[in-house]
């Protein structure tokens, strides 16, 4: 498939190829079926212009393609984040942060992609503007009717997976990069939260936003990383035997469908007998979970704050599934919120101190492979009881598609998720996690995964 | 009156005195009628054992009495924090933090110290253990009837203010450390909060909780704060004139009883005099404070979510102003919280800007002069008339004693209440102020403002 932007950048200072010859090759890629209703929209003129400029040649991402998800604001345009309700919010005085640093770098906005309106679910459909499909970043079209791509950053996982974008800047709440990623066969870092600023994006959850990017590889994830965090990632040349590892059991390995069981199984294995000292373990602190959110989540809490003046005025313009899950936020006191505040950092200290003695966790990303598109979307109308149908369907996938990744989100924790399928298989991916301020560790020990993965 | 810190180290030093007669002197103090209702045991036994520990007399605080605020943990007894309700509480299993500091630096801790229940006032009163008299720590007992030491630290001043301690250790969420400083004529210093641990220490607003404390001179406040912090603060020898000095009008200037005004109008001549450079600024942005907090504050929404299981076993237990006070809460939804949080980020960010020019803002610590005790006492039943007369007056002027104050708490800010007034007034509290972490400049002027006022 489509080469990853680490060899692309090689074969460009090598002379093999020109920015301008790669950015080509994107725009063909955005303009092929497979790209439906991933732009939002396509901006061809301005990303060909960018990458021919030769002021880009020395910046290290050289003007080759990135998509922005419409969450962040890009100067002189709405930032629409999937709704139809800021339709007709002022431009954008100017570009958010995490953009901005993306250009600075030298990179040439394809275009603004796809997502879940207002972000709030993992499931990666949207009734407004269309659902992407799901496209394997590693194999190629996926067989049979259309899936879902997983969300929220729907579009920007399949920019990347069909090759129009090189990096997919996303945002990941709950698993908002990670799931995309998992169901598009690519790779998606979440970093710490606080790495990376969110400045100039529709909030979620104040407290769990995190913008972040997908790549098709991990050096890749290294690089995007390095230039969304304006930081240096401490890179290790210790070999995969090297790093303390741990499967741990529990909420993470329930209810995984048998070809993500298989696939998760077999990846362990290979990696042991690459020499990987992977321990299995309990993680009993992390059942409690589900206790801790029982009066109401973050990004219920948080959205609805942001939320409740456009609700009181255009209600019935929200995607119902998202607008109900933000209004659960309107029955949240303040006591409890900060009762919630409080057991977070206990339950953080707990994890934390549990899990201090490894380098990186490994779990299934998401326990399911990708939805089929048409037993998830949206309401028609058309048939009262296949909508019912579809709904409960959608709550009931949207549940276990953000319980793994959602777990490090609430640890404030960074997470990998690479595939780990093979020609033949469905995408699934492989989340590589640990607690805040792990980043380097977990990207390091997911360059050792990624080589021994796709050696076998 | 009774010396300050600095001068008996300096004469302890010198072989002047010994911890010891230091502590018996301290002893009297306590034993004195002016501090009947101040200490919540008294711990005479053990503080003469320690000031008598030869190990002591290298350690910064040599053996000297220091008095805990009822607040804070302390090993072996039960933490009361001003109510009967946890009268039957465990007793806690460690000193908190900061009396862990005070105590390692050779502190000999002469009492814990009675308090307003819960911190959650700041005029003074307690209906269970009783009200301590406010005693002037400049010129001695106040003239006729008893007033108010206002609160919530209430006996932590009168115990510095009588010469029992030389170091009070109290809290600031509002005032409660500058208020009854202000009213006893000693000297406050609420430092940035985040500069001193709070843990083990009964929380009433988990956001603007400050653990600080109450000295006879500036120079101790400065060595308490060293303590306190684990930290130096970098001493400036400019003279008072190197200082970018302001007084802002509005709120702050607002409603100033006679004796109050002409005190801090004397105090800013005297400082000009001195070759000062004061000059008087607006800033019209703190009037936006009220409207910010019209959902409900801090304090009630965070006090509730501890308190509300404590409402429901024991609620009649409770003080009813303090309890219409925390209950307040209840009514606060997550939402009104989270644009709480927002908005106070944002107002803090603009008073920071428009305060950047300056090195300290002088205000008075509060507008009016000490109540006397009989216009603001608990109800008693006897006359219910009375009792509503008197409530209603202990809300006005617990509104009008916090109004400055908390004004910088809401700023995450600095603050330092020394004295102004003059032998034959009542104690007036001059309060220098910034934005957080200004604390050592905040500190340095202090100093060189305490110099001048007391030349004069």
């Amino acid at each position: 498939m489509a080469k990853d932007l680490d060899s692309t950048l090689r074969l460009l200072h090598a002379g093999g190829t020109t920015a301008t010859a790669e950015m080509e090759r994107c725009l063909d890629r955005a303009h092929a079926p497979e790209c439906q209703h991933v732009f939002t929209p396509l901006l061809a003129g301005q990303a060909a212009r960018e990458a021919a400029n030769p002021g880009q040649a020395h910046r290290p991402l050289a003007g080759l393609a990135v998509s922005v998800k419409e969450l962040f604001d890009m100067q002189g345009m709405t930032t629409r984040a999937g709704s139809t309700v800021l339709a007709e919010a002022p431009p954008a005085a100017c570009d958010a942060a995490a953009v901005q640093r993306l250009r600075a770098a030298g990179g040439a906005v394809i275009g603004r992609t796809q997502m879940v309106e207002f972000a709030f679910s993992g499931v990666g459909t949207n009734p407004h503007h269309g659902t992407p499909a799901a496209f394997d970043g590693r194999f190629g079209a996926l067989p049979g009717p259309a899936r879902v791509p997983g969300g929220s950053s729907s579009g920007a996982a399949v920019s990347v997976a069909t090759g129009a974008a090189f990096i997919g800047l996303g945002s990941d709440t709950g698993g908002s990069i990670r799931i995309p990623a998992a169901l598009c066969g690519i790779v998606g870092f979440k970093n710490t939260a606080r790495l990376v600023p969110t400045s100039g994006a529709v909030p979620l959850s104040t407290t769990l936003d995190t913008a972040c990017a997908m790549t098709r590889s991990v050096p890749d994830a290294v690089l995007a990383h390095e230039i969304l965090a304006a930081r240096r990632v401490t890179r290790s040349q210790a070999p995969l035997s090297a790093w303390r590892l741990a499967v741990p059991g529990g909420v993470f390995l329930e209810g995984l469908e048998p070809p993500v069981r298989s696939a998760f199984e077999r990846s362990v294995e290979q990696l042991r007998r690459a020499g990987a000292r992977i321990v299995e373990i309990e993680l009993p602190e992390v059942a409690q979970l589900s206790g801790l959110q029982a009066t109401g989540g973050f990004a219920a809490a948080e959205s609805y704050a942001w939320h409740r003046q456009h609700l009181a005025q255009s209600g019935p313009a929200y995607d119902p599934r998202v607008r109900g899950r933000i209004e659960r936020g309107a029955r949240m006191s303040a006591a409890d919120y900060i009762d919630l505040l409080h057991a977070r950092t206990a339950w953080i200290a707990q994890i934390e101190a549990a899990i201090a003695g490894f380098d990186a966790l490994l779990s299934p990303t998401v326990p399911i492979l990708a939805p089929l598109l048409a037993s998830v979307a949206p309401a028609d109308g058309t048939n009262p009881q296949q909508d019912a149908a579809r709904d409960a369907e959608f709550g009931r996938v949207n549940a276990l598609l953000l319980r793994n990744p959602s777990i490090v989100n609430m640890l404030d924790g960074c997470a990998l998720s690479l595939p780990c399928h093979q020609a033949g298989e469905l995408p699934v991916g492989l989340m590589l996690w640990h607690a805040a301020m792990h980043d380097d560790a977990v990207l390091n020990v997911g360059l050792r995964v990624e080589e021994q993965l796709q050696e076998s």
